[in-house]
């Protein structure tokens, strides 16, 4: 008799619950998102339901209604009733026994979580402490997918090292962003913001595309190429951008202070005018 | 109130099952394995359980007894009480709220199933069908853990062509593995047997070591080079070696037959030597 077990206990495999059996745990055959609010609305709510439909499209995972998702987070939002809040979700290709060639009657499982979120002052405001680490993930991160294993090991490794997050290096020997965060720096002579360009090698975060579009109102001048970590350690600021911590700024990189050793006048800027650019986002009607 | 949707029930997020907040669902954080018997015996338990203590300590997983996993592989498999089985198992880092650094108390999850195998003496005798495919997959390829997307994407894909596996091809323009199986290629007249060398872009697979020992009973040199698209489509004899399936002879190989398109002398007599390699371990005490 086929059989399987559950941590301890042996069973029927007939008898283990088909979720159990979901293809999000055996292959990270998923992709998902995460939502904040600022003022009682979600942010860019549009923006990441774009992007979701682009991570499912690029999987060939279809048999989803994305009108349907939205109304989910909505409501699941508005009955939370936080005003600063944290929304996840995920959508996987389904439940079925283990193969690695998806079968034909799948329906695909989704899952949501809705949080209150706990802005850390104390982060934003003495910045936090990074460390490189090489880049091992696969060759599509633009693809918002449940394979983070590499991530997951890069924060490790940095927590190890007393780090709030790890930047990746990758083959070229350039920083493609963090483990959990798009990555910036501030030449502050130049007045220039340097973050890895769009394409598979970094995830298209809406918070980055947010800080590149705000970026001219505070008088920096974006440009989309990547630093080497030598590069990163000479420049005046850095920063991290990342939905649920919007703009934080770097004053440690791989042990060394970064500019003066606190969050610098430029990177200051850029998290005003994100606040007011929120801010009159979450207004509008 | 934290809220949580399970498909389309919202519900407390206290209330929902710990087992759906597992880091092998967020992250694809555990590591796995699948054996097999034959003749009623599991077939190289103790080099399944190593691979699994290695993969598991690269992703600094531990927390669990391997004895007791041991114990729990043979229980299942006698109870099942299949002469010719297949096991799967994993291991994930536990059960939390999601957050990419894990916590404190995380207890690993354990899930195995026991299934009948059936092998497909079609496929051995026809010989199957193959055709390359990007090796879009991460840095780690010798961790078997659950971040198998780009594997079941190049499945997809293969499927898609008529193909029962997808070659992977790195940058450097080899072939590394199959997307879940090991690649081997014969030159009939050197009597050379081709195979990726170990290292982090390949799985150490037990069969692939298998058949490298057994390579010189049939009078094959082995040589762990790897070979391009364009060396392999000139070989006499191409196949592949999985646990679930031991040899599996290719015969078309992107649309081309390999050698006389018809399964060749050398995996023939290396399939056999395998059987009487397995028999021969089946009978030990």
């Amino acid at each position: 008799m086929e059989l399987a077990v559950l941590n301890e206990n042996l069973l029927p495999l007939t008898e283990v619950p088909l979720d159990k059996m979901d293809r999000g745990l055996f292959f990270g055959d998923g992709v998902y998102e995460v939502l904040r609010s600022y003022h009682g609305r979600i942010f860019a709510l549009e923006e990441h339901l774009s992007r979701f439909e682009r991570s499912a499209a690029e999987i060939q995972l279809g048999g989803f209604d994305i009108a349907q998702i939205r109304s989910r987070i909505l409501e699941a939002f508005e009955k939370a009733g936080f005003r600063t809040a944290k929304i996840y979700f995920h959508l996987t290709r389904g439940c079925e026994l283990r193969e690695h060639l998806p079968g034909p009657n799948l329906k695909p499982s989704f899952f949501l979580t809705v949080q209150e979120l706990h802005d850390d002052p104390k982060k934003k405001q003495h910045g936090i402490r990074v460390c490189t680490h090489p880049d091992l993930r696969w060759k599509r991160c633009d693809i918002k997918s449940l394979n983070l294993l590499p991530n997951v090991l890069a924060r490790i490794e940095a927590d190890r090292k007393g780090c709030t997050e790890a930047l990746l290096v990758n083959d070229k020997g350039l920083i493609t962003e963090g483990a959990g965060s798009a990555f910036f720096a501030v030449n502050g002579k130049e007045k220039t913001l340097y973050t890895h360009p769009l394409g598979p090698e970094i995830l298209p975060s809406i918070t980055r595309a947010v800080v590149l579009r705000i970026a001219r109102d505070v008088g920096l001048t974006p440009v989309e190429q990547a630093v080497t970590p030598q590069q990163a350690a000479q420049m005046d600021e850095l920063f991290l951008a990342v939905t649920t911590k919007d703009i934080l700024p770097i004053t440690q990189f791989d042990g060394n202070p970064v500019g003066t050793g606190r969050p610098g006048p430029c990177t200051a800027a850029l998290l005003k005018q994100f606040q007011e650019y929120v801010a009159a986002c979450a207004q509008r009607p």
